[in-house]
């Protein structure tokens, strides 16, 4: 055996990989390919337009191949503050954005500038598995707090968790994997918690641009004071379909931006300028592109609703953004019932395992966003004759 | 003060961050414009035809936008084993591949699976800042070992260093900052070193395309055990000119892949697919291109250190890769050189202080590599008209 590092070797594979080796041995025929719900990622590239501005930027603009700022280019964190300002309403500058490596490294630096070893950080469950696999690489202990009703986090749960080492909150909406849209005033008793704390609220808004709610889904950026305990992240992947350019952001107050910018430094030096050249174009040309697009993900998120109703078997827990959250009947464990589902089923989708510290055995998440009605017509269709 | 991690903290600022801050303030006439040779970053983007390849992929090949796997593209994990095992013998899988966002991520995966809070890692001084910053946020020592004559590393005084929390030794060949390329039988005698206290050597080949002697620097991969403990690093940045693609590589054990899997997972998912369709194209097309990039680069040390050795009150401590390191006879202590420079000759270099725990107010990192044969006559002119 090779030196480890203990903390690292105790922490779990990645899930999205595990489940990917799961394909292996199995065989999808051209009647039946494989269905694979299993990650929340875009099958398509993003619209020709901006595939066209990146070409052309490729070919002419020499600084599209070279170093940046370490924080982001000036132009897209300008762009991000503007546009965040615009949303929820409030005061955000540019030097408070961070341009990273996409939306998980946002996370790493959040955590990063907070927390160290022996340190807690509250996270709701089921949790995204990165959040928790992260904090216990680095020997911060993830709390677990339940989810209740809706999968939504309980205030006063949260309250009675909090000690001497928590140093944040983490909450995402819409949430992955639940996909429960968090109300804005239980966003913001949450704020309230941690300021009179003295803890930071560490809030991922990912799927935002899938929100079925019209309007700012919160007014925390409407406290003169957010930056003093806010820390929003955001990712420009699922919006304009980059996910392969790795390009995302954190919001937070310039004292902490310093800090970032050491722990980015270090990790990244910077972001791909093909992907910040990307993100820029979509901010300012393709909002109504993803209007379009947020209504496609509100009519599937709608079908997915009503073939999980009409299904033997199998409960809604929580629908929104890419996700739904369900439990199923069977008897067997979730892992595997999904091993099952790739073989006879043809179908990849994640158990609930992984976004629980434990428990989930009846629990599946399924990223219905990566298929279209056909495609999620076809899924209810091989449920139905699926034995649970 | 809003919560911050000690460790964090108390880590010194991006030293290339804080260069560029000292241009604020500063003029530079069309006549006279600024020389930056503070980051080692080629100022050209990547030739036409690496160009044209990436823009044909963003318009033609949606898996350009799209995730793709955690630890790289298999296609690009398989050139660069091949490639390695044919430069330096011995036997390199793919699957002993990890592809990050540049060679800084790269390090920062191989600390993660070796090391925790509290450990130790041995760097040569003058080191690199970002690995001394990257131990220190992360509570891990950075055991400073000194470099004596031409910036060699001291196996017998490493040996001295080597105590029960020791995790690794770090390598930087050729040597960023000081230039010094090691020799075989130097790299060989720390890797035997390495493995008799059953450390890790890591090894970082950043500048390995532009190493002045001809065929494999070291046999390290001749040994058929050399996944045990050997943890090579590399970037496609400097070859290819790809620095704002952030693309990099490590080289290392299976086991150990497992674990480097996990981190990149939660820092990243995955590199740029841009970025890795370039490293794949370079690798398969353009060694001819970087061998005469090479010669180029050979031909500027070669007028950096007959211009040096002209030049009163400047010596060479150490000349190679993009890199001269040189002693300079002012009583100014070089931060402070460093601003005077800026303002007065247009210069903006580093100071020796950024590359070392202590001491180095003698002494500065030129990145000559950014600046052709005109470019380096005129910053001997500008340095002999300065008054130390």
């Amino acid at each position: 055996m090779p030196l480890l590092a203990p903390a690292l070797a105790a922490t779990c594979a990645p899930p999205v990989m595990e489940a990917r080796r799961w394909l292996a041995g199995a065989s999808f025929p051209p009647e039946r390919p494989l269905i694979n719900v299993s990650q929340a990622a875009p099958v398509d590239p993003p619209p020709l337009a901006l595939r066209e501005a990146m070409a052309e930027a490729a070919l002419s603009r020499p600084e599209a191949h070279l170093y940046g700022p370490v924080l982001g280019n000036p132009e897209l964190r300008a762009e991000l503050a503007t546009a965040t300002a615009a949303h929820y309403g409030g005061t955000v500058g540019a030097e408070q954005v961070a341009i990273t490596q996409g939306c998980n490294q946002a996370f790493c630096a959040a955590i990063a500038t907070l927390a160290a070893p022996g340190d807690e950080v509250i996270l709701p469950t089921p949790w995204y598995f990165n959040h928790a696999m992260w904090l216990q690489m680095n020997g911060i202990r993830a709390v677990p707090l339940p989810c209740g009703a809706g999968l939504l986090p309980d205030p006063e749960a949260a309250a009675a968790l909090i000690g001497p080492r928590t140093r944040a909150i983490v909450l995402v909406t819409p949430n992955n994997p639940s996909g429960a849209e968090y109300p804005g005033g239980l966003v913001e008793t949450f704020h309230a918690l941690a300021r009179a704390h003295d803890i930071a609220l560490i809030l991922d808004e990912t799927y935002r641009d899938f929100d079925s709610r019209t309007g700012p889904p919160h007014e925390l950026f409407r406290d003169p004071d957010w930056h003093r305990d806010v820390i929003h992240l955001y990712s420009f992947s699922k919006a304009f379909r980059l996910t392969g350019h790795r390009v995302g952001a954190m919001i937070a107050g310039t004292r902490r931006m310093a800090e970032v910018e050491k722990y980015l430094d270090c990790v990244s030096i910077s972001a791909s300028q093909m992907g910040q050249i990307g993100a820029l174009w979509g901010l300012r040309n393709l909002a109504p592109w993803v209007a379009g697009e947020r209504e496609e993900i509100l009519s599937r998120r709608q079908r997915m609703v009503e073939g999980l109703a009409a299904l033997d078997g199998w409960d809604v827990m929580g629908c929104g953004a890419y996700f739904a959250y369900v439990r199923h009947a069977s008897t067997t464990p979730s892992p595997d019932l999904c091993r099952r589902l790739v073989h006879e089923a043809g179908i990849l989708m994640l158990p609930g395992t992984m976004f629980r510290p434990d428990g989930g055995t009846d629990e599946m998440r399924i990223a219905f966003a990566n298929i279209d009605a056909a495609g999620i017509d076809d899924l209810f269709t091989r449920l139905r004759a699926f034995a649970l």
